[in-house]
């Protein structure tokens, strides 16, 4: 779905939470095939009960990835994606963990080198099934201002 | 392969290239599989022909996890992911194009939090077959010291 | 999303368009393996070129998947999706055309067997890039009623 | 393998069954990649604990595709798939559930636009593993008369 | 398929050719991830161009897992796979060539340990659309003898 | 990476043991879907319950295609794979059994048509996490000679 927002229509403070996804097996083994990373924290179930962890432990980029991806359901076509701040793995995830996330709008800045457009700055929180915080980061975007389209 | 590298063997300006790796259409498919991400820049051909592209273009987190994962290549047993800042997507990646990482010490701070450990900052660059940089962002290491280690 | 939607809500007449994917070999390699048909029709390029088709065509129940899936953007809590009806593969698919589907609800029926809901048929087109219908069916519905609801 | 048969020799009532194949949580996520569709029912281990259905179900789309895929192992030359009437999706499948495919020569019919073509019906019923009908469909070929070809 | 041939059956000389199949950039990505072998020759458009070969070249190991992959349609219950010898490569495999796999009966021998047993080898060469060979091996199987199962 | 190393510098006797890796039902998937053989020995849970197994059982060839993968991580730019030997299933890998593979330098020989170059055997044994064998064969590479290269 296609929503037009403005830089002026974005409010701090409001909320999103998307449907939830499980992480299975599959997931961890599709990211290590995509990625080619496979390290034995991700990919060796002997090695890793031995561990701290217990068991196998999801790739932070797949935790953001999928965290990122869960959000993806609306276009606004007067919006670009500028970057990240702050990425942070706060908790590990496991196999069979169900994550959801939840996106604040955090932040409204002038963007420096474009006076049309705004920057906003939408928190991303990723939970787990016990509504842990498993991953954060601030996702900046650059927004159109509307008194400049007008 | 593992390698044990402590906090004081780090040197700044250190670099590494990784190996190059063709991104296939292959690739965005399964990373839209992947992260439910089916956006048009990213999957319609005919809707991206007309933009200012000229094509799809890859989603800024496949860039991501498969820039770190081109240096997922040695294990260093005393180290961790922390997490990542500025992570900026400089440049569009399109289907065919080749990347390379070149990883770069940056930086070496105290551990806020835990006197036996440093924190290693790794400047990580994805380049494309131009050798123009396509994404940015620095790799924050949480490392042991050799000194705590002893 | 989730919406909830009514039977006395469904509007004859009322359309909706998806965005557009373009079908890759990718998508063909996938589906084969998903499925287990690997028939030359869909995995033979040489056997292909000297065919009526000049290529491999699409796997009819990949067109269904995809062109369904396309739609699969909003849920509606009080429906469930009873079956499809008259579903037809009009015209090949080929490697590098772009579908989108189109749904128009076509037709409001009580339900034989459950007075307080009914169903709605939702007619399914899918199109390629020069707007031509590829496939059709009849989407089926079970949809509560709100009166019943209430 | 390839086999030619003709409309005259099909006959109504004759009847195959397919291997058997297990239905596994990498389905449901290669599914769900495949087609875009990510909704809970599919997806959301913990939503679908709470559920009537006390797990995640798996994609009709999915069932057809993968259950038609499993009667695919013989090619006739003398004919084409024209479509799907009354596809139902009957029970749910459930991760680990085991699904074989029967088929039955269920009608042969006149192309009402081709005198040298017949249609044939054969009636598709997906089963599990305690021999329960979970998806039924008729398959509609239309097939060269030998009578034509001689 | 399941049909049932015992040693005694085995003709020396008799053959079998495969349908085809592309082998395509999405089987090389797959192939890359699904083993982790990553290494340029396979995965860097750039690199190879330049190389001897002229382009990216299939891991010998896919040709080996397709090219007998190709050949899994009749399953015959009285025989096993005991293993291969002298896999060779032969020519390399590049995106776009379509494979054929030709299995030739070549010998039949006692089994040292099992009595009611006897070994068949199998020669398998996986062609490409010029017809020429690209890999070969020897597939051994162990049968049981008719009279054994008398 | 990318270490040359002669004919000369191989060492008979030589170990390497690669990280560890669970083989999963996602790798049972996806390798019926690479390959194409979908045999109810890797994919019909309910059929190999009732087997000696006591459940489904690792294609040979993935087993071999993992098996050589887990070696993948350093390149010598003065080699190249010639082909295997002697491969063979000694124990069956059943999903949730962790791999290895032992490489041993076992034989060097010359090479009879390149006076230039010698060749190298590695003897490659895959375990399971029992210590057990369950796949070996012998990896044959040429390889160039330094006192050729000087």
């Amino acid at each position: 779905m296609e929503v037009t927002t403005y830089f002026e229509e974005y409010e701090i403070g409001s909320k999103r939470m998307s449907f939830g996804r499980t992480i299975t097996e599959t997931d961890f083994v599709v990211h290590a095939g995509h990625t080619g990373d496979f390290f034995p924290h991700h990919m060796d179930a002997e090695f890793m009960k031995k561990s701290e962890f217990g068991g196998r432990i999801a790739h932070g980029t797949m935790i953001f990835a999928i965290g990122i991806g869960l959000t993806a359901n609306v276009i606004n076509p007067v919006a670009f994606s500028y970057g990240y701040d702050r990425l942070r793995f706060v908790k590990p995830v496991f196999i069979g963990d169900t994550i959801r996330t939840r996106t604040t709008i955090s932040e409204k800045l002038d963007d420096p080198r474009r006076p049309q457009m705004g920057r906003v700055v939408e928190r991303v929180e990723v939970l787990n099934q016990k509504d842990e915080v498993v991953l954060v980061c601030d996702h900046i975007y650059v927004v159109e201002r509307r008194e400049a389209a007008a």
